[in-house]
């Protein structure tokens, strides 16, 4: 086995879900996943946690999904029972076809995703964390080789986490003090100069453990919910948003909402997403990537938004830990991250003063 | 998708399994199961079925249990609560490697084994049933090829069962009106001469469904459970015991006991076996295969004891579904079956009437 692969073992129990003796840990295995399963089990049976795998597969779920033409029963027994009574759940996702599930029909999908409500909520109340075993599906997504792909994977999980978390403090402090964010960038269809109001939200350490309330490995990012936007904004990451291929998106904002939008190619998924309801011409989040050791895009959100000298800005809905208690952030059915590359000719100012500049955080300089 | 895979994916969830709209299932995937698994996902979406998959890996086990160094906890809430709230379990046995676990101290799996005594109790109390989907190892464990061996599996699991239970039925009527077995069999190092007293117990139909009280696909045996056996008995079907190669096995009862054994190979491992307890050396079973579909031995317990024109003998415990309620059978830590060929030169005797000889039962005469 790859010493890689155990230290992803190691990072995931020990750093992210800080399992401990005698937890009740539900391992999600993924049809890709069995040899980082067997390193992860061998984590647990170290610190003598209690194991159930299940098996999590796309065409396992296809298969079912398809042939299922009634109600979904809400919430069935035997699941709910296995998740209220798990203390974490780690997800090791590994697919071998990421367009396994294509021909499912939405709204069958959606129907039992609505049927799942209590499982979700009880997993959703244990310690989980999501991470990603690579497999040369995932490769072959992020236009890699499989050995390439590897290198990628484990630079961006395998980092010093204690180390990043202490550098992402010192960036958590600032946003939880500020009022105002400024995010200006040259180059491209618009001038970036965009203003934010942050004041009275809440910095999130995402530093890729619960002890942080961070539930994804890899992760590295600080992130906000912004409001009272004003400006003109370029996302120079090209991504895919609904299947379609979306690159150079352009969005001003006036009075906290998007007024024009433009995109030199998936134009229609934009339209889409920003017209879904209200809250979605309105930003739910800001967030920072500050995690070094990606060092590429892929295409893959959970790695794109964490590369260090990125900012992302999301439409739609923001998340709750940002915001004071009682106080209700931007609500939408939808959240969906565009990115723009800060490590030339950009920066971001936070009341005034330059907290990074062309990708060099003002502690760094 | 070869055809048999769904077919037998039909067959355990219909005839094996009886699962109805709205069940809660646990479908247990081995490593090498994924195929069968997506067949039975399948089956279970058209009949609304709810569907909870696990994973099941030799290697996942063996790297938990060599790093798990301290107590086991008794029956750990979370799988506790999924198999109690089950409906039934499909257990899909597929390994990769036989011997996975053979570096697995054994006192710390018979440490788990008695921790998890509330969960298999649970397990047991569903309508549960395992099978097998053939793989490489499996096949290789048979000395088969591949293709040969999946041709193997499927003519024993695709049989039609209704008709075999009707069959079934007829021997089980047989034992469970009869007082006395005789099986006498010409050749081997001693002549088999062997009676047996069946009065007042209960033979099983098992005929591969939880409507028979029966577990494993494929089945295909009537069985009863024994006692006060006299006479000399010779085992000429090889199998492997405690790892161990043992052929040519000779018994000689006094009294219901064994009180001389002989094996050309093996002979350890036999008399490892019979010296366990008091109950190993008295008959827990007498059991007639008739899975005419089974044409060869491969040293797997499951095929082997249900070969039609086959009769095979455990040494140590009864299973209670034989025994009038309230009365106890033989009792033992082990329950070891041996397998005797009766196509040629052989009969079985039940009250003094042929039931079978030399593999042609009375009613196929």
């Amino acid at each position: 086995m790859d010493d890689r692969v155990r230290e992803h073992a190691q990072t995931l129990v020990e750093w992210s879900a800080r399992i401990e003796p005698g937890d009740d840990v539900i391992l999600q295995v993924g049809e890709g996943a069995h040899e980082l399963a067997v390193a992860v089990a061998a984590e647990l049976g170290e610190r003598e946690a209690n194991l159930v795998s299940t098996y999590t597969s796309g065409e396992v779920h296809r298969a079912y999904m398809r042939a299922h033409e009634g109600e979904f029963e809400p919430d069935p027994a035997h699941e709910l029972a296995l998740y209220e009574n798990a203390d974490s759940v780690l997800s090791l996702r590994a697919g071998w076809n990421a367009s396994a599930t294509a021909d499912v029909p939405g709204e069958r999908s959606q129907a039992l995703s609505r049927a799942r409500t209590g499982i979700r909520e009880a997993h959703m109340d244990t310690d989980w964390v999501s991470t990603v075993h690579p497999t040369r599906s995932m490769a072959q997504a992020a236009g890699m080789s499989y050995e390439a792909y590897r290198d990628f994977v484990y630079d961006a999980i395998l980092r010093d986490w204690e180390a990043l978390a202490e550098e992402m403090a010192q960036l958590k402090e600032i946003l939880d003090d500020g009022d105002t964010v400024r995010l200006q960038k040259a180059g491209g269809p618009v001038e970036t100069d965009l203003t934010m109001s942050i004041a009275g939200r809440t910095a999130v350490n995402s530093a890729a453990s619960v002890a942080y309330d961070s539930h994804n490995l890899p992760s590295g990012e600080v992130f906000t919910a912004p409001y009272d936007t004003e400006g003109e904004v370029y996302f120079d990451v090209p991504m895919t948003l609904q299947g379609q291929r979306v690159r150079d998106v352009t969005l001003s904002f006036e009075g906290g909402e998007v007024v024009d939008w433009s995109a030199e190619q998936g134009e229609d998924a934009l339209e889409d997403i920003l017209t879904t309801d209200e809250g979605a011409r309105r930003l739910g989040e800001l967030g920072i990537g500050m995690n070094r050791g990606i060092d590429r895009f892929t295409d893959s959100i959970l790695f794109d938004e964490k590369m260090g000298d990125t900012v992302h800005l999301a439409v739609g809905r923001a998340y709750d830990s940002c915001l004071p208690e009682g106080e209700a952030g931007n609500d939408s059915a939808v959240h969906v991250d565009l990115i723009t590359d800060v490590s030339e000719e950009a920066s971001l100012t936070v009341d005034g003063e330059v907290i990074q500049r062309n990708g060099r955080f003002a502690w760094e300089e």
